[in-house]
């Protein structure tokens, strides 16, 4: 195996036939409408799970338990895209990272975490490629879910945001823990296929599809973009 | 295909080797205490996510189509079991279902339910064969999670609770995000391999393996059972 | 004392002027403003907490322990009015009660409930003079505030609520309770003064007070009135 | 008035004899039973809430507009007094104070809060003469209750706590928003008469007062100190 080619899966045919036609006579996987009022959020980016570019993930982890190795490569050129687009037009932009003294005292997002490496996993910064800018809100959770213990359904009620476009990793962690909650508490969730990532190529393929089956739309990028030109340029 | 025989995948092996490398590198996946104060959740077991017993999946579909056929007859018989026998050790028992009000004004746990479905899809009893007792609590839920808009927490502290053991269904839908919030919440939490369904066979297995890897440990009935003999007959 | 006559007192000047210069000096106090999306919320009256109409509170206390007796009854009136204008405006309605079955198994929202006492005092209807018509949302809860473990910021949510009026008993429990949870979730709360009611008249004003310092804007429903018709018919 | 002698009220009367009557006859207010694994929690005691020793309030609000003047100075003492006396018998010990960040994007847990003014009102330190030692949790919140919008819920949960004994500033504030939800979680809440404080007399009375008949048992730091000893040396 070449570790420096990042192997991937289809999300659309990652389950066997026989699985989705089950999905598809019930009638799951309806499309989500775009609201009037979105907003990005950047889940987890931080170097501890991205790893350095280019590196393979098995390298990648040696240096970084947590990390997702180059499956995040490709994942961060798109949200680097889709945030300067989204600056441009003015979005509300909020960035998620683990805060190390809550996760010290309060427990990790994940079991087994030794206290310490908390630290050094957690206290790892976002991206410098994604870093966020002046004014934008970096907010610091405990758990997997980026709605769980944390005030961010009190910031976005603070923007009367409806609709969230979804990067970041891992897919099948804290980007499925956030997307199920974020549906709970009655936004119009997005998940961009081609800007989250995660370690096992199939958990990034199966949890796209039980996303977009059960609590958001699976988009691409491009789609995302669209339609944050069409909403800003018309407003 | 023949429809009156559930197929099944096993959860541990469901991932391609290269994923479960990663996985392993990770050290993801190490084994939780059990704890001294257990109750047993038992999600969704209802007839209209159970279908009748014996019928295979699309024939179970065209009846309710949030069914999920077959997969659940051994994973019921396997609940019966493990609450008779938590029934005779004292165990508080808590069953979830669908709130018929809840979800019709604040919205269902997955998209694209229609108002009109709502009432015959969550109007439909908990399974017979597994029915509660009298003075067991039947929480009703709006969202995916147990824990999400509801008072479960608070249930689970008035009884000094500190390990859950998990059945029902869906295993990648209301089970996956209970077992999350569990986790987030600081609950030594345990899913029952061979008592949680899925209409997918695929979804069940992939999520089983995942709970294992971050937020639970998946065991046997047999372990539970074991573990709650252990506990309460040396108590 | 007459029990017949509600004694009141005015929740501005229940304060000593020493305290109400100190709050001054601070500058709390300032007030909040009207949003695009109102939704009026009518918080446990059932009754058991408001008693027969023209009953003193001793007597209504001996029938329901709950009871806030008269003081509740200029109250209802109020909110009967804005109800009715409300439903003409088309503005969003949300009532709370408490479930019997949540506070039997969770634990009530005050210390002190026999288990024995639940159902009577939880089962009673909704007032009559003020009761919900179809396809307006009864949210049973099971502690204080309307939010804890309960899918209202989920309901709000989606109807992209973003203004409050808040009417019901009693000022100092419930009420108090939500105003805190609904300020902290990012909405513009309205406490209407003649529409909110407590057993002690010196609760009533003094949480009125502190509310209007802190977490809400404390408004007479003839303002009420006025902003809705404002609002929807140049809408 | 001279400013440097904190006025205090009594929370027993500050009820007129008419109000404390229907409390009694409604018969709230009982007392709850200490549990086996309290924790200590020190509700916001940073320096621009309590203020310089000794400073009366109308300078020290000039100082720090959130100060509560000398009120707080009695209190101190009794709190570094109880966690002396907690650390001695390896009490978990937990405080809060507010995040900058947070309710810079989040908006902060009273209205009126200028941006400009959070980072010097929620930046500043806790005081110093109970400031928390190496390996005690300082976990920073968004709005006036410990529990909303963070993980002390998990916290707690992950050391098995059954009992909170709460200290802090302000009693009408950001003690009785946690004391609503640390009931309404399911602990067995004692407030400390004397390890609370707040800038309004009155409020700190009535706060008292109401607490005590809801959600908590209001008792002495005598009290709480002798049950920690009763229980810990005879553990």
């Amino acid at each position: 195996m070449n570790d420096h080619v990042a192997p991937t899966m289809d999300w659309r045919t990652v389950f066997p036939e026989e699985d989705r036609k089950i999905y598809e006579a019930a009638r799951f996987g309806g499309q989500l409408e775009f609201g009037q009022n979105p907003a990005i959020m950047i889940i987890d980016v931080v170097d501890s799970f991205a790893g350095p570019k280019g590196q393979g993930i098995f390298d990648s982890i040696n240096q970084y338990r947590t990390s997702c190795g180059e499956a995040g490569d490709a994942a961060i050129k798109v949200m680097a895209n889709l945030l300067a687009i989204g600056r441009s037009l003015h979005v509300p932009i909020v960035y998620t990272k683990g805060s190390v003294v809550d996760k010290y005292y309060a427990g990790d997002s994940v079991k087994g975490t030794r206290p310490d490496e908390v630290e050094r996993i957690y206290g790892a910064p976002i991206v410098a490629a994604i870093a966020p800018i002046d004014g934008e809100y970096v907010l610091e959770k405990t758990k997997a879910s980026a709605f769980f213990g944390t005030p961010m359904a009190s910031f976005l009620q603070r923007h009367r945001i409806d609709t969230l476009l979804i990067c970041g990793t891992s897919t099948s962690g804290c980007v499925r823990a956030s997307t199920i909650d974020a549906f709970s508490h009655g936004y119009q969730v997005f998940v961009l296929e081609d800007g989250v990532f995660d370690r096992s190529p199939m958990s990034n393929a199966v949890n796209l599809y039980e996303m977009n089956q059960k609590y958001a739309s699976v988009i691409n990028s491009s789609d995302a973009i669209a339609y944050l030109r069409k909403l800003k340029v018309a407003a």
